[in-house]
């Protein structure tokens, strides 16, 4: 009776891609338009994926409106109307990639989480450009 | 050769969570105002996954027709407009979660369908929460 | 310099359509199987546009937070996860077809809004159905 | 035969929204967490009405891959992948509110336009929060 | 307290823009791929909006029942999985573009309406390309 | 750190369901309105899905303006506006059904992408029907 639940949640954000031991004319030609120095941003839609048993006293994988509050907490309110590039401490010497900003938010949340749930993250940077992690 | 096909379907239906074996404190406390005794309701999306080979004469791995018209007949035009928890047997000692009712449905479908197909089923209960079983 | 802002807002109830001097025959073959006793619900979109002239110490027609706000405090913290046929007093002597639950929106909304802006307000009952007040 | 036909692009940028003749602790109360110093962004969504009659050739009101292509050059490739607050000279003085870029995106596009075409834009910031110039 | 009430529906249909007063050269400089003599096609989303007075006695401006029903019986079941330009005589001389379609489509519903309801339909060719008719 | 990488593209197309071996019987029994010998057609929604290791340098796993150039190039040029029976030549003798168009999608992008990526393609006939391939 192993059932996947999914919640759905939304931040506004600017970054930069950026490779600071590239030359300017590498990461330009690389990440071209991503690279503009004064930012750009995106609102990102997250989905969380909690795997697991279904609970026979409430029906539930797990309370949503818990899985809920660990996002916002732990993830939206952190990132929300932040410059990625400049005021999240785990892009500090990581760039901002739709894939690693997965990693990290996987990361997050996993700790926040019993070892019982599988836990996968859906994070579109865009309507037409998203990634899950893990894969 | 083995493909997936999905259909989509939709039904309105109120709802109310609730443990009989358990105090109204607790019902509360748990459930929240899902719990509330005059029920609240949804409209339901559900997308039904099946999975096998695809037929050379036809290109299908089912005649979507048919696997919308068996949707239709034995899950959505018996949940559409009914109240889950006062009309429908299945839920008369079965919370209906989004998870239980995705599991109900589950189990009607796969009656309805050859052993050589697999299936799941998602179910959203709003745009913000769904529910895939199997996980 | 006059623009219109629109804030999007959600709430899941359930529902009953149902005239108290109609005989049960006149019930059931005017409103079909939304007249069903038990009730049935949906998860209602609300659409609020609010028109007025451009501020230009800020920019805003108005502070989307405030009117976020309002919307939740005195519509959707009220309306969500009920009976709309038994828990709101609206309702009492009024049918909650998507119309009038539209007109008793507005009605709310007016009185929390300075008289220079311009209101409307569009309901969707489902993703096929929806209403908009005033015309 | 006045029919309005609409066109939908996109373009993601970042912003920050501050007016500089407040104190740094009005632009705050004003505008919360819009006014961080290191910007915030969205993916920007615009819907372009044009209206007028149909031509009879045609069978259009004006051509699609046109507007596209006047929306594409004096909007979208301007706008997307900046920093509004930053790159645009129209924000230079201006505050890069979603009322704003409308009434500076409706100033552009009308320039573009024969005269006996009406236009209005719409553009979302957010899936929740949008707004219509002119009203 | 008149309301506008909104009803969707689609067809699927192939299509080709073609004025037969024009050289072949002319056609293809004009109507560009959509030109193309074996025909190209669409999933058309159609928006229905019905404008009257609320009935007091049900709370409905239209049974929107009735109103699917028509637009099912006149124009989706008429236009659904054909090619609009061989096989519906209402394009025999006129050219299938998006705004005719929204004319003809209007037309159709105009007589099947009571002269008390207000009428406007948009279409939509694609998810970035749509029409609405009157203006 | 295998993460999935998503990229949505779209293109109409007329087509038809038949099997040249059937009879004219058989064929409309089967296909049903789908067998209109003068084609009917879709704007076809697709999504591909390319897994693989993120590249500790750019924090992607592919550039996605190089997925969308190949898509673009090989897909979505081909297909577009086109009469996937008629014009195309992979379905000169296999029929068109949602399957196999995803079947002939992967197939070319399989040759366009490394080795090291895993691939899948989602194709969207409308917004109720869709597959997935490989299942």
């Amino acid at each position: 009776m192993r059932v996947s639940v999914f919640r759905k949640a939304h931040f506004n954000a600017a970054h930069r891609l950026h490779n600071p031991n590239w030359s300017d004319e590498r990461n330009e030609r690389v990440f071209g338009k991503c690279n503009n120095p004064n930012y750009h941003g995106h609102n990102y839609n997250l989905i969380v994926k909690v795997t697991g048993e279904v609970d026979p006293d409430t029906g539930y994988v797990m309370d949503m409106k818990v899985l809920s509050d660990i996002i916002k907490e732990h993830v939206t309110d952190v990132l929300d109307h932040k410059n990625l590039s400049l005021d999240i401490e785990a892009f500090a010497d990581l760039n901002p990639s739709a894939e690693n900003i997965a990693i990290v938010i996987w990361n997050i949340l996993r700790k926040q989480l019993d070892n019982k749930y599988d836990l996968s993250v859906t994070l579109y940077e865009t309507e037409r450009n998203y990634v899950e992690y893990p894969a």
